[in-house]
């Protein structure tokens, strides 16, 4: 992995330290990658002394002496907490000393701190927060997923670039079809805002499909979605909700009756796939695109594997010049029209 | 059911008139309701002549010599094809022959005519389309979910009103708690849409729980969900989609050993057990609420169960006087304080 380090807030998680650091120990054992877990040094020992050996992995410890919570406010996270794990991981990128920056702590922090820290590739007007997830066909990326509640047409252009990029370098799809997320296929269809952000997609040098329906998100009509952060993030949000609805309907129907549990465990097996078909955790967290360097923001409640995939994602990104290519392909809409925000 | 009739558009779904005279059928025959079917009455016969016995139902056939396809527009709908199934089911509500107006149809067309022929409710802005859906508790109401895709802070607060009276008249739910849809349940958490329209709920005598996040959805933390039109549609599509790929991955994930078959048919009531929990059809299709009288509005793909289900929710909603009731209950919020849409 071409010695990419990847400076890890090891204080984020809801059961920090523990999946940063089995996280880490695993990306770099199975990967080779270089981590620098940043938190407190102390604490951070403590931790790795349950993994015997990790001394001959390429893992360096930071100290950080403070940390966010889940209930500081990003505010808070950028203008105070100076030494705080977070805001020094992102920093280490900003020096150099790190290619790409992971966190699972709270989602606002993050944001505001590498955009902050990091700075924004020139010509991006708001960075975007993109969510992978698995479909019946190849895995999609959707953005914004959360960073940007109230957008303007021009915004969602820049989205579909960057998130064209990310599908391309990334999750190695080779020609990705962009759909923009709307209540219709006709073009028609939609709301203020899709209607005009139509416009301006029509115009971009991608492969883009028009609008897609919520119902085919998880079919894999596009390899990228566009839509809104409010939308985004609660058609992500829903699809969470119902999926855990539906894991809890199966599991009390198959304790009704004895032959219904027998059933079960001899299928069980075939749960165990499912799951692993659709467990967030192997998609390694959602890169916020459009900061310089690289950031990846992982779930509260991100397991070891799911840190490791981000740490994954984060190398893979750091040596794919996404950036560079991010800056050059806005280029290409940055002369359109601007429509007025609604 | 005392004695309310209920007009059917009987070309609306996909398979028409199939599902409608089945579903007719079903609920005159189990539930005691008059149900005017309106169609091409040849068509009709011939379908009915499927059903020996028919004649002693309290099912009526009123001629129709159009109707409307899924490609007609909803202008077209409302100014031409005045002889169209839709438009005169829709009628004979009007004109007092039957009390409520079910069909299966093109949406965006059945909202236009119900709205144009049978008016609207004084003191709705807007009438909104009520989705419901089942959740781990009880089930719950959502609106809109696609008849109005820009709205404005003060549309979201008349749609808490008649939401909330919707699921205590129908869904005989005692004390509705109502939430806002948004990305957050901290008050200031949202769009501009939704941080305004917070505004208004909170000042409104209902049971006003605040934001509630997408993946509550279906925990049944509230029992009616507002949000604009746009995102309700896209979240009940996504719903649908998500479920589709959860029941095919499951499918594979079960037939890929001999061991895993075996327990899938042990316990595959349990998996007839869930469908039935989760399926739409026993929710009797979408009301549009705000509209005089009554429209019930199903998907176009329904079957005769969903059909049924829709006409006995049209006579309750009938015979519940809830449309006197929103009048009332938007007295309550018509002399708020009137933000700008956004």
């Amino acid at each position: 992995m071409s010695g990419a380090a990847i400076a890890l807030d090891a204080m984020g998680a809801d059961h920090a330290p523990k999946p940063e650091v089995e996280g880490a120990i695993r990306a770099a054992k199975d990967l080779g990658i270089r981590v620098i877990l940043v938190g407190r040094e102390e604490v951070l020992r403590r931790e790795l002394a349950l993994h015997p050996g990790w001394e001959s992995l390429p893992i360096e410890i930071h100290h950080a002496s403070e940390f966010i919570t889940m209930e500081d406010s990003a505010a808070k996270a950028v203008r105070s907490k100076r030494d705080s794990s977070m805001r020094v991981a992102s920093r280490l990128v900003r020096e150099g000393i790190a290619q790409g920056f992971v966190s699972a702590g709270n989602t606002g922090a993050v944001m505001a701190t590498a955009k902050m820290v990091q700075g924004v590739v020139p010509g991006v007007e708001r960075p975007a927060l993109g969510g992978a997830f698995p479909t019946l066909k190849n895995p999609v990326v959707m953005l914004d997923v959360g960073a940007n509640v109230d957008c303007t047409p021009r915004m969602l252009a820049q989205f579909a670039v960057m998130g064209e990029i990310y599908s391309r370098v990334i999750l190695h799809c080779e020609n990705p079809r962009v759909g923009l997320l709307s209540i219709g296929e006709e073009e028609h269809k939609g709301n203020e805002l899709t209607r005009a952000a139509m416009v301006l997609l029509k115009t971009l040098p991608i492969n883009f499909i028009g609008n897609i329906e919520g119902s085919d998100m998880y079919a894999g009509k596009a390899d990228v979605i566009v839509c809104d952060g409010f939308i985004g993030n609660v058609a992500l949000k829903v699809s969470e909700g119902l999926a855990e609805m539906i894991r809890h309907m199966l599991r009390e129907s198959f304790e009704a009756s004895v032959t219904r549990k027998i059933g079960y465990i001899l299928s069980r097996s075939g749960f165990a796939d499912f799951r692993k078909r659709v467990d967030y955790s192997e998609y390694g967290g959602a890169p916020l695109l459009g900061v310089q360097g690289v950031c990846i923001i992982c779930h509260g409640r991100s397991n070891a594997n799911a840190i490791r995939n981000a740490i994954r994602v984060a190398a893979e990104f750091s040596t794919g010049n996404i950036n560079l290519q991010m800056e050059h392909g806005l280029r290409s809409c940055s002369n359109e029209k601007v429509p007025q925000p609604i």
